[in-house]
């Protein structure tokens, strides 16, 4: 990434995207550009950013097909959630000091007129928390296990990138349920994780010889549901053992978002004879499911119930690395960039 | 087929697996074997076979390996609906003269509990509708136009084998609902047929040069809910071109029934960004449909507003002709084998 000269206190710093990048996206596919800190106009907010959170769907933006949102265009700043501190508003729902989380965009100082902009309840939750457990990876997996994996006492729930953001939670939520859970991570350390600390039955390696015994040495009794974040490999393993009547929540294949031509899939014969249910999900589809999430899931950070791990890097200059990072499945936790410090 | 001398009315002749066939099967994977009408025991009944009903899903039953019945054994007759008339009964629901759906067998003659025996009110529709429009069939492609493909409206709906006994339904049923439908059939006078007599509003033939360019003219504005029969290339050809939240009937798959190893599938990345349903169903599930479907449907065909095509084998010992014409789509409507003459 070309950097411009170290910016003051009054200048704003913005990612924005210098070409679309093929494969991995890279720092040189993006460049830092500095402006003013812009002041508010009617009805509109400016936020000073401290945290920007880092998503696999980012690298979709990336592309000049899209399928459900417009593409990032080149010398466009790159899209993000994060959580700011409000520094200047003429918007009568947001004063100056006000914590708020919704704003987008990969830059030291944001713009809005408001519109996705929510005042943060702290409830006892440190802000890095409203991006990520209760933020829109949580209310992911609250959806896609709630409305579509829906597991029962007993039922046995396999769920991908089991160590990540959505996946750590989701497969939280069925343990709270009563099933059987088990985890599919990348590497010992974070296997061990989900088994000791998120509490999963089980969790196996995708990295592993033969990951499709070592998931039936731990799914006995098949897989009832099973929570989709990778693709590929992993999910050819995870179909083949799949009960009558499964249910399959579609929400993302990480293991792809680089490849420039998608590799084929599973062949779908067994979805007539076994009943399975195959469905694709977006949260943003339906926002009330984040209030609701955040309202439920508050108490249970706040007390500990529900464990999250966040894997922090420093400087608004680091996201374009840190979605590297995430494609390849290098973060352990919650991706997040610190952009500026967390206020007094 | 090996078979014995012509049996006389007292004998009763069955269709047996000889062995398993290996791609198509063939007349001599089976084998024709009599002996006598048997007699009803305690709470028994025995049915003559007028119809007997030929569908994809038989060849499902042929192999080892099962997703969701018991394989039919070497040795084993075979199994299939029938429409047949009660010739001696014990069992207090049926009487000597009743006309009855649901015994199942190649055979002549069946001998059963009465357990899924339905006595039929003919509401002036003919006897072998009752395993076609009426039957199965039928009740398959209303369980999925109105159970998962729920069509709106104004909307594109594609059905593949639409001159099938399914697809011609489901089409049919989906057009009442005011949907822009578009069949897939083989061959023009298919299409010809699906388009004149079904009232589609177009028909695409999956053997024309290029599959995708024609569904694309046909279905502009993208294609909402696809009604699957086929599988392979005409899946392929359709899930590109499927909307966000489209909604897929999983019916069949009868492109590659015959084929000892499956080939790959679709690349399923579209389900995510797109938010589709893909739901795979077996109407026998819920045998109550079937009833629901014959109540409202009957009087359509009486009538005439639910056009059905049947295409009809004579002679029990050309149904394993028949099954082989049925996997490779050379069959034009419901297929029918006649066993025996209609009741006086």
């Amino acid at each position: 990434m070309s950097t411009p000269p170290t910016g003051n206190t009054a200048t704003r710093r913005s990612v924005v995207l210098k070409r679309r990048p093929r494969g991995e996206p890279d720092a040189s596919d993006f460049e830092l550009q500095e402006d003013a800190i812009p002041s508010p106009g009617p009805e509109e907010v400016v936020t000073r950013t401290i945290w920007l959170s880092i998503d696999p769907y980012m690298r979709g933006r990336l592309r000049e097909e899209q399928t459900y949102a417009v593409a990032i265009q080149i010398g466009e700043v790159m899209t993000g959630e994060t959580v700011g501190e409000v520094i200047a508003s003429n918007h009568p729902g947001f004063a100056v000091g006000d914590i708020a989380v919704g704003a987008r965009g990969w830059q030291t100082h944001n713009l809005s007129k408001g519109d996705h902009l929510v005042k943060i309840e702290r409830h006892g939750a440190p802000l890095s928390a409203y991006l990520g457990v209760l933020g829109m990876p949580g209310a992911t997996a609250y959806a896609g296990i709630t409305e579509i994996c829906k597991p029962k006492q007993g039922e046995t729930v396999v769920v991908s990138a089991a160590s990540g953001a959505v996946g750590s939670v989701a497969g939280q939520l069925a343990k709270r349920a009563g099933a059987r859970v088990v985890g599919i991570a990348g590497g010992a350390e974070k296997c061990l994780w989900v088994q000791d600390s998120l509490g999963f039955d089980a969790c196996v390696d995708h990295r592993s010889r033969d990951l499709r015994a070592e998931l039936r040495a731990e799914c006995p009794d098949g897989v009832d549901a099973y929570f989709e974040n990778v693709g590929g490999e992993v999910q050819a393993a995870v179909f083949e053992q799949l009960n009558p009547f499964a249910r399959v929540a579609m929400c993302g294949m990480v293991s792809q978002y680089n490849e420039h031509v998608f590799p084929p899939g599973p062949n779908l014969g067994f979805v007539v004879g076994k009943r399975v249910l195959i469905q694709g999900f977006i949260v943003s589809d339906r926002p009330e499911r984040l209030t609701e999430w955040r309202m439920l899931a508050a108490p249970l950070v706040a007390d500990g119930a529900l464990v999250y791990r966040e894997d922090v890097h420093d400087g608004l200059n680091n996201a374009p690395a840190a979605l590297g990072a995430i494609l390849t499945g290098q973060n352990f936790g919650k991706l997040l960039v610190r952009v500026g410090p967390d206020p007094d």
